[in-house]
């Protein structure tokens, strides 16, 4: 087994969350779920693969909208329960049309927000329906 | 009710992760988890507060060792279930000692691992026994 792999630790439904950062920019992109087999796929691919917890099913990043991430270099915290994954992000991260999925900001202590990003497509045009 | 928090996702047991950024050089320093109270500690306060899940309770960042994170800008995710906070962090964000949490990275497919972070401070001076 992967020596990298053996030491993680996955939570109690077998994930493990992933943030994906820009390699360049430094830009935190988006934060989704990896099960043991979507990193072992972004391993041997070097393209980010994620858990879909809502679809329950594995994923590559990009499959639908051909916006994949090409992997630059795995990390991975003290406690070996999040991984830090740095990436060429081709298009957008976020499936909203934003280059990031956090693209609101809070504006002021009463709760207000503000939108804050850089749209890069049309999610009408890149999903089909 | 404070806007922003109504309008957060926590998940099943009450928590949302919070990705924790150098708001200066982009560094991503540590992943923690908020509950409700720890989110408004940290607005109310601008400091970053945490929901210790081992030791069920919340939790101020750098209550012992003084190293505290200073809230610069809060930012959450297209699905409102992953908060990014950037910070002005004092000394290290990781109990080791390293800066960042994520001072191992993966160093080739078999599994191997390389450390390459910061040290800036020693752990046995800064916690007491």
């Amino acid at each position: 087994m992967n020596k990298f792999i053996s030491g993680l630790k996955f939570n109690e439904n077998g994930l493990i969350p992933a943030v994906i950062q820009d390699s360049k920019n430094g830009e935190v992109l988006m934060v989704a779920y990896m099960n043991d087999k979507a990193v072992r796929k972004t391993l041997e691919t070097m393209k980010a693969h994620f858990y879909s917890r809502s679809r329950k099913k594995l994923w590559l990043k990009g499959e639908s909208s051909g916006h994949i991430q090409k992997v630059k270099e795995i990390r991975f915290d003290c406690d070996a329960d999040c991984l830090l994954v740095k990436v060429e992000q081709i298009g957008g991260a976020c499936h909203t049309g934003y280059r990031s999925c956090f693209y609101r900001k809070l504006k002021d202590k009463k709760g207000n927000i503000a939108v804050s990003g850089k749209k890069v497509f049309d999610p009408d045009k890149v999903y089909k329906k």
